[in-house]
């Protein structure tokens, strides 16, 4: 095992990263910028050391600065966390040459699965199903028919040099074609000098579905199940949960076997996400994550699998010694991502914390970096906690939600904790029954 | 379902009903004496009726005053937690009269279970093992060496009328008998009066093994494993466990069976725990308690039962729809008593606390009633929070103990955090090696 790992990231996840670090008895070095010497990890760290300014560009993602703090402290690996250099290919390459582990993919992955042109095209490859489309122009309307009728209406007739929503139309049936595509066309070539247009399926009302793979780096490799991400504002996720409310067993198990046969096939090493829209039994390729996710822990939750501390034993060459047929998956977790936010109208609000009191009891997990008196710094990301509950299923832990809700205090800053007290008591997340549009609809009929 | 609950308790327990009532939308009622008007639970209560001055006696043990607070507020049914009224047959039988459910078994059992006599007298009828003797008075050292040998050795010679250690001798083999039964013999009618001495098995180094089990009343009855409370101190337990490190499989449900039979032949209903000295393979009957016990979490970390949502349902009449080969026990928890008490003195230390921030993450729980900011009266048991972890395996809840210990910040009183942080290091604690009498002797050790 490593005997020392340096934690490149900030506010909860290095926390997250660093209690797995100590659970498996490994030294740990926190690095912060001048805003977060008072951080919880940077307390809790057997080491830390300062390494810029507040600007994320100046500390968290200054390569140079990073790698000097391996040096000074000996660190033998190095976790990323989620956000900043966690998908940086080059970051990944300099710590290999270095002789420093990155706990993460090979540097390759990481880049294969950062273009999304090559994402999409190693996706299909190994049979992870994609949006299906006309893969190139089409010349008229009878050949959209054609392609359309294919893939099943409502699909999207797009140009091709286009961008912005210019030039594309949904075409729901066969009689609407003649027109969307002449429209499409001459839209196309009035906006961007190009009237080529592709055709692709149209999802109306998708979920956001994706499934977390882990693998060993040698051919090894398993799916944890998937999570519904469709709570978003502004692409952000909000609420997630684990397991989707809108999968039955069959459409689980495949989507999942897909993922892991892919991931196999490969080689992936480490931790990563596969994400997709999913409508009518349908699951469509959008990309890949090649980290840790915010909400990593309704897997740990439904799996009792403790992420952080499979990707340090598979990143330490210990293997991944987890069969597919050992996971089982058990009751139902959902996660509130708790932001210093206005929760109205979304406006950062940080600042110090005057009173923290986190919720407590069976089935409730709070991740946080934050305590009573710390000061919220407005330089970085709002996120200030998670609130994770557990639930022997879905009306448990709603139920178990929503107390754990009111028993959150956090005072002197604004949270967005009234939006999930309202969101607990809705009918359609009761009834499970939302898409990713869902969230924008609510808060602006609000 | 109940539609409102009066909780007849305070501290981290009412916290914990209160929680569990709101996850089944019922209404809940908080009492409380003149010194808990700031708990938590009052805080958090639907309602609230304050029962009297700080004493027990006029207060938390008063029947008149939580029976006139039930009638006040209309509650259907009262949860008693645990200590105070909880094992009070009247009491239970009082609100029966009154057409208010009490939460727990039926008066009989509890009167019963509550006469050590009684109590071992049925156990025996029940099926489950007590600790073998001469059942009544042995006349000669030849007599005594008969029922040894029948028993086997060490033995004990007790004094029948006696207590406090007086008229008692180990005997360790038989060739020892002659001196030791006459010692006893005199010793007994020097000190009491009354020569008569019986015999009973002697355990040197017994662990302390209770099975939590659930009946509904008509004969379905489960248990729910075991739990280890042989770190004590006083005869109070201070860390507990689920598995117990000593026990196989075939013991294990060995023992759980046994205690499921005996419960359903009882027709027992609600929660209850059969204790055991236990030693060589052996399980010896102590007592039962027919209530919620303090560590009834680590149960429910193991199995992932909300035991406070069974109990709701099986005393509103709508039973235990859990079948004995449901239940899977999974990973390893423990719990920690976290004291407001000198960790060396054990001299209580009630007042302000002035900071408090308990650990979070993956697998770690917090019970406690208390916040920054409240004071901790004189008047009660000292217990002001339970941390409870839970792994995989037993050596990950070690590790992640440490870390949750780590991170737990109570200030401004002292606490029992300190005494956890030493045994979490210790090598018998590690390697599960304790016994009933290990902590004291290792508290003298210090």
């Amino acid at each position: 095992m490593f005997s020392k790992v340096l934690i490149a990231n900030r506010g909860e996840i290095a926390l997250r990263v660093l209690r797995a670090c100590k659970e498996l008895g490994i030294q740990t070095v926190a690095i912060h910028s001048t805003a977060d010497a008072e951080a919880m990890h940077v307390k809790l760290a057997d080491e830390s050391v300062c390494i810029g300014p507040p600007s994320a560009r100046d500390s968290y993602l200054n390569i140079p600065q990073i790698l000097a703090a391996c040096e000074i402290t000996g660190a033998d690996a190095v976790h990323p966390g989620y956000g900043f250099l966690s998908e940086n290919a080059r970051f990944a390459q300099i710590l290999e040459e270095h002789k420093i582990s990155f706990i993460g993919p090979s540097a390759e992955h990481i880049r294969i699965m950062g273009d999304k042109i090559a994402a999409k095209q190693t996706a299909k490859r190994l049979g992870i199903p994609v949006v299906p489309g006309s893969e190139g122009g089409v010349d008229s309307a009878e050949d959209a028919k054609r392609v359309a009728a294919e893939m099943g209406y409502p699909v999207l007739i797009k140009a091709a040099s286009g961008g912005g929503g210019k030039g594309m139309q949904v075409v729901h049936s066969e009689d609407k074609m003649e027109l969307a595509f002449t429209t499409a066309r001459s839209e196309a070539a009035a906006n961007f000098g190009d009237s080529t247009v592709y055709v692709e399926k149209y999802l109306e009302k998708p979920r956001h579905i994706e499934v977390q793979v882990m693998g060993d780096g040698k051919g090894h490799a398993i799916h944890l199940g998937e999570r519904d991400c469709s709570l978003q504002r502004r692409h952000q996720k909000v609420w997630e949960e684990a397991q989707s409310p809108a999968l039955n067993s069959e459409q689980q198990n495949r989507i999942g076997d897909i993922c892991a046969k892919a991931m196999q096939g490969l080689g992936y090493s480490g931790a990563g996400t596969i994400e997709f829209l999913y409508e009518n039994g349908e699951f469509y390729f959008i990309e890949m994550n090649t980290r840790l996710q915010v909400e990593h822990p309704v897997t740990e939750s439904i799996t009792r699998i403790d992420l952080v501390n499979e990707q340090l034993k598979v990143a330490c060459g210990a293997g991944l010694d987890i069969r597919q047929e050992d996971i089982k998956f058990q009751g139902h977790a959902i996660e509130c991502r708790i932001n210093a936010e206005n929760p109205e109208t979304f406006v950062p609000s940080p600042g110090k914390i005057t009173y923290y009191h986190p919720p407590g009891g069976l089935g409730v997990r709070v991740d946080s970096g934050v305590y009573q008196g710390y000061s919220i710094p407005p330089y970085y990301d709002s996120l200030i906690g998670k609130l994770i509950v557990t639930g022997r299923n879905r009306v448990e832990c709603m139920m178990r939600l929503r107390r754990a809700l009111d028993e959150f205090v956090v005072d002197g800053i604004q949270t967005t904790l009234p939006l999930f007290r309202d969101l607990v008591d809705n009918a359609d997340i009761a009834n499970g029954a939302y898409d990713i549009h869902w969230l924008e609809k609510y808060l602006a009929s609000k």
